[in-house]
């Protein structure tokens, strides 16, 4: 098997492309990082700015720069953060960009495959699921070499959510939201727990007097991406440490279980549509997703967000 | 609430403190590290050596020094390696050195009050559930401030072998060895998970044609300490992440859930014993036990690994 | 001596800050960090986005929150990073921005030393040395805990430029930019050196046939600034991992010598000005300025560089 | 150019050996690491505990396994540890060593080339100039792709009596010893500085009264070495570090520079020796190394250490 060498391509150095950036210098992610915009002013100033930050004792000896497209030839890892995202005020609802993204998608993934087709493809691009599932069927890459961000972030986000309700470190807990990236994203909360603790005895064993609402939280996970994009005009720096953990398990070939999108062969009886279940990372890609047992009304609200996502796709005449 | 001072005393510095020793430099894990030594000459000769660590481009500049008791006046925590180990060929049942040892802590432990209560104290010496029990119980130290790494290193040993079986990120595997820090320690099997995919469906999940066999890995993680035992002749470098792990927790306060062993107060019905629970480490120390749900069969390992340490505890009058 | 708690507060969340914040999680620099903003909702939306990063298994969970003055009562560090900035198109010198910033400072400084004269300030906002001068000498703040910034940034900027000519790890450039945060910053090349070969060896050694071109590179890192300002709109992540690093030798207690813009005291014949000198940073802030010697053309350089900084104190009556 | 896999290959894990492993896993500084040793039962326990590191939420998934010489096929890097070391009490001089430690090299240098001559080889193996002499003479491997640690532990040593002695972080002291890894290293002064002030200014800008006896100091660096060896028995974690940060720079593809030995070509007038000078370290090993300029005095010292080393080279018949 061919080693992957420790280059990333970052594609997209937007808010989320330069907060990727950033975390993956930090993170001492790869040797070599290259940034490819179509606004190749605004690349280059994200680079030399953090080049900036490399000289710095703590550092590693990063070479950051900008490039094309031929850049991909013998990257490790290629992460793209390309396209427009939602802006504060409009119809928040991550669908709606599909039809811009996938015209991006198909402008990106040949340019991509006329180079390489042994890097692991990382995707950012929303509608998440849709840009996926896109880049995954109309380019012929290699199907275990390209996955979405997916719900990692939502699931970072739950934890987060989870942690702070009962004040332990967010580290210990381990659950998933799953489906889509976006409004139908759903807890598994029959994958909850707190340091190995279900989810059912959690309110009883940090003695709170009333009961975790579940409703409350899965709504709260959707609702925060809002809450950051309203008060700050944008996400990065969460997505941007999601993208580079996943980086890190294929670059650091890990074998870590994240939930990331793909599209499905049959799981759950779904196909023709990407969405995210917990998934084995390494240096190959996705080396497996598990399908895990999720009761009557989680598996309801993963069909609704495959509805929901087949809908977007089926307009785009994706499926 | 006072704030904890990035300082680390590590009292006794053999095969175990010198390592805690270099992990915590690697960890950053405090501005300075004291070494105290009966064989003051060994501990200088460790502190030496590591402060040829700390001038390199990617470490901070830690001061490393050797000291005597009074440096742990302003400590914010404590580790106590000190005392005889179990050597190859002896008797392999940690148990056999509590008399030892027992006095090697009513050596220590006036020598720490003379100069603080303030310290989180962690014990690394062995048999560690009675020396814990010890420390813990007379000398009038905070009882939240002071506990044993107890079965953190079982459990560090139980997600290595369980993540090799099934060949994940050992991060992924989410479960503890409870009970005695030795021979009668137990997996909680009824905790266990691989990215929140229960135990008794990792072998379906993970296409394994033949199941788990518990009892094995059970025995597994017990006989691994004599295997390295055996093979190097001590063990120490798995030990000392486990403290590292812990010391990280209460410095970076992170109110992380690692099994510890303290004195119970009741717990399963249980008291005059220290063992190991899941518990809540923060800058002050435990914040809190975790009871948690055990099933019949280990619920009798729990009971059957306190009296084991009943019995020591019994035999040098200290319950 | 007070042990710093390890709690940052981050004063104003623009780009600047928001990169601080990012940086100082990577960098895992505090245990608690606070963003204090007069924007609340950006504030808030940069501490949500931001946490969702901390969840992940390399990160240290860290409290991420906003808050108002009162948390600067127990906090080690606290970098103020708030003010409007010099935008592209706008007049490209820093100074113009003096009368606003001063202002700004006047606002800051009595609500921080209302809660504490304990923590170590470190200030960001531009003009730099105009806004370190005024925060020192008006608001009675003891008087090694504040200073500026300064040409850490210009220092990196140097080093990587150097770094990139020569083609040498920029860890391995030691030297400094030595004057003003801004457009008189100049290079002090009689310290230079790569790996301990003075500058004027280096073309030699590394087998340049033409001689490097010092006016060109000290042109060209005063350049960089704005080359980085109208590429992307703004520079923050370069200033942010000198602002941490700052940051990381007070809280670990480094005795670190970086170049910080304090008032001087005589040195080279002056006073009534703050400016950037080689400095020893320790958790006590300031431990001293080193009055490095420099040849005629360098002195030159540095009083042309305390008259211009100079002429805004007087512009503004702070002198 | 072919990348380096991210495989580190130990041989050799005594003392020396398994302080690298442990360093090399705390720095993330590949994804796999094989242990080689003859007694494979040592190689096999210490590769089991240290696994027992890796299940920690800080740590990388590393794949730490035993192996034999065929695992150097895809390695990135080689560390050669093995051999027998100087004993306290022994003849205190490296170079005794030799005899021994040549027959080892020429039963691992075969077995490592009948598998590869694209890894890095990193040798540590005392006394460290002649090995690396004759590993890299005798079995025609790359002339780049070799050098021994040399007097890389001795500046980590040299920087830290000098960051002692002025009370600065260590990280600021840039100077080298050069020369033999042994008893004629002497310090290169005047390549010394401290944050850019020139050695000869030192003891004037820290206000000390009584100048730096630099024979005393160079003394020292050299003595100190027998400290460690005599208080602890063996020294392993300053030199781990030392290795450590070689391999990081060939890793991470650095281009630092570095002290370590190589085969002479004429430089200073030298040739059939191996000793220590400036060198840049990237993935392709040694770049290049540095004749840089030395006054009469330490160029006296140097031939002397030359010939030291020449001295033993004659005796095996190397040269």
């Amino acid at each position: 098997m061919k080693s992957l060498k420790s280059k990333l391509v970052i594609i997209g150095v937007g808010h989320v492309g330069s907060a990727v950036l950033n975390r993956a210098i930090a993170f001492q992610l790869a040797n070599e990082i290259v940034l490819i915009d179509m606004d190749e002013k605004k690349a280059f100033g994200e680079a030399l700015d953090s080049s900036h930050a490399t000289p710095c004792n703590y550092s590693q000896n990063i070479n950051v720069h900008i490039g094309d497209y031929s850049e991909c030839k013998d990257a490790g890892v290629i992460i793209i953060a390309a396209g427009p995202s939602i802006m504060p005020g409009e119809n928040l609802d991550r669908l709606v960009l599909a039809e811009r993204n996938i015209a991006v998608i198909h402008d990106i993934m040949p340019q991509i495959t006329h180079y390489t087709k042994d890097a692991v493809i990382i995707m950012i691009t929303n509608p998440l699921d849709v840009t996926t599932y896109c880049a995954a069927k109309c380019f012929d890459y290699p199907e275990n070499r390209l996955f979405g961000t997916g719900t990692t972030l939502e699931t970072l986000r739950f934890k987060r959510i989870i942690a702070n309700h009962y004040n332990v470190d967010a580290k210990d807990v381990q659950g998933y939201m799953l489906g889509e990236h976006g409004n139908s994203a759903f807890p598994a909360w029959s994958l909850l727990n707190i340091g190995g603790i279900p989810a059912d005895q959690l309110d009883n064993f940090f003695n709170k007097s009333e009961s975790l609402d579940r409703q409350e939280v899965a709504k709260a996970v959707v609702q925060v991406a809002y809450d950051v994009l309203n008060c700050k005009g944008y996400t990065n720096t969460g997505i941007a440490m999601g993208a580079c953990r996943l980086a890190k398990a294929v670059l650091g070939n890990e074998r870590s279980i994240l939930p990331v999108s793909t599209p499905l062969k049959g799981e759950y009886g779904l196909t023709n549509v990407a969405l995210s279940l917990p998934s084995l990372i390494s240096e190959n890609g996705i080396e497996r997703r598990f399908e895990v047992n999720l009761p009557t009304d989680e598996l309801e609200k993963l069909h609704f967000s495959a509805n929901s996502i087949k809908g977007v796709l089926l307009a785009n005449k994706l499926i």
